[in-house]
């Protein structure tokens, strides 16, 4: 199917791109970086690079390369015993269970410097350049990813269960912020208007966030390679948890809709992009 | 003194301006992250806005401001258990101790993103500040002080003790590359010959970092906030253990002159950062 190469591909380039920066670093910490990095979903690169296509950008290898960076070590210290003390991902071992802790923290640092220096070296004019920087240190920031890890966890010692509401706040930042960055990539990059991008990345963010409740609930270890019902367990509440199994599925599957209708000033052209938003919500895993 | 005048001067400008970037932002987290970035030396800050000041640069407190947030990430990770597990940092509990692990992971992760945020703010030409966009991302990384961190903990299982010239590389990156940095962001910003800085950068950092184990072993516990003989008692080796005090101490002396010649091309203008300089041999803590 076209998707699927298209998104190994820009995983691959990304993946690639990466390797080639750490090349000349003869360092375990460097080894440990691309470890971290390898073998995901490469859903982000895959925006950056279709986003860049339908601005006519050829080359988007280094901001794709670079989502991947901030988004491994995102998963990183994620992972951390501190934090979810997860000892599986992507069905490897994590970083700190194969090295060490000290190591997950390095690697994570490092990875997302590489995450900055990489959007430095995107193609396209300075001045866009320099926007997407920027954009993307605030979809990472305490505004973006950490600050919904921060609401995430806040919300796992707070009295009562959170209400919707906040749970689709911690999860615009946690996994919605990176999202919404990378499918306007190309837009920025290319100073064009970045509004219908913009609507259907944060509609597709919310129904990957819906859709990840929903296969926590419903998936099987071996095909997520990691530990099932772990959210549940823990007294976390999720879109499944709030909302009732049939009802987030529907709602992930308007948003959806909501996501593939955002592009119709690319016409026929976004048709890839419609197909990525369609399979978030037929995946498995 | 006119020197901790303007050194205080670009300290206090950095925090307000970090904390004006977090006054919307209502999580423990953001607090947090400006516990961690109070009450340093101001050194790397004042840098940026000297050499700023030395081409022309009226407001670099954008890129001064970054450079406080990523020297303040790096100590807070540092300071981490499973890293120095440092309970006083600056007279002050560290952040993992007055909230815990998790928080100190986010804090430091945070600091980073807006560390680079801060910088894409900075004043100029977009090219130059992409560049010096770049250059942040590459001195922070496993080229620069990520890198110089973990070779440091791989000299500390190593079966002997590292050679001079490996302590001398793993300083460069873990406090050399952001001071270099600093030194150099306005002649980077103005688009100028970065070589004189450059010089000066490096030997300045060299200074400070033998200076550093100096005072390690000079010091008492009252004056510097932090426990002492701490490396020594690691079994570290350090420029006194690999140099003997004396050495160590001639060597500073040498690498200030050398800075501070370095600067002959700006004239009576940079005295200011010669002070800085002379003033790296001659600090208590």
């Amino acid at each position: 199917m076209a998707l699927q190469a298209a998104v190994e591909r820009a995983r691959f380039a990304a993946e690639a791109r990466i390797s080639a920066e750490l090349a000349g670093v003869d360092l375990p910490v460097a080894r440990a970086m691309l470890y971290a990095v390898r073998g995901g979903k490469g859903l982000r690169a895959f925006l950056v690079a279709e986003s860049a296509r339908l601005h006519g950008i050829g080359d988007a290898i280094a901001p794709a390369a670079a989502i991947e960076c901030i988004h491994g070590y995102s998963l990183v210290h994620d992972d951390m015993p501190c934090m979810d003390n997860d000892a599986l991902r992507r069905g490897q071992p994590t970083v700190h269970v194969k090295w060490d802790e000290v190591t997950a923290v390095l690697v994570g640092d490092a990875l997302q410097s590489l995450g900055f220096e990489l959007v430095s070296q995107a193609d396209g004019d300075a001045v866009n350049v320099l926007a997407l920087s920027r954009g993307l240190a605030r979809a990472a920031g305490v505004r973006g990813m950490v600050g919904g890890q921060a609401m995430d966890i806040a919300a796992e010692s707070a009295a009562g269960p959170p209400a919707l509401t906040q749970v689709e706040a911690l999860q615009a930042g946690k996994t919605g912020a990176l999202i919404l960055w990378s499918a306007t990539a190309g837009a920025v990059l290319s100073g064009a208007d970045a509004k219908p991008l913009e609507c259907f990345g944060d509609a597709l963010g919310r129904a990957f966030q819906i859709w990840d409740d929903v296969l926590d609930v419903e998936g099987d270890i071996a095909t997520l390679g990691k530990a099932i019902g772990k959210d549940d367990g823990a007294g976390k509440a999720t879109f499944v948890s709030l909302l009732g199994l049939d009802e987030a599925k529907r709602r992930a599957c308007d948003l959806v809709t909501e996501a593939c209708d955002a592009l119709a000033v690319y016409g026929e052209d976004a048709e890839m992009m419609r197909d990525l938003a369609r399979y978030v919500i037929a995946r498995k895993k």
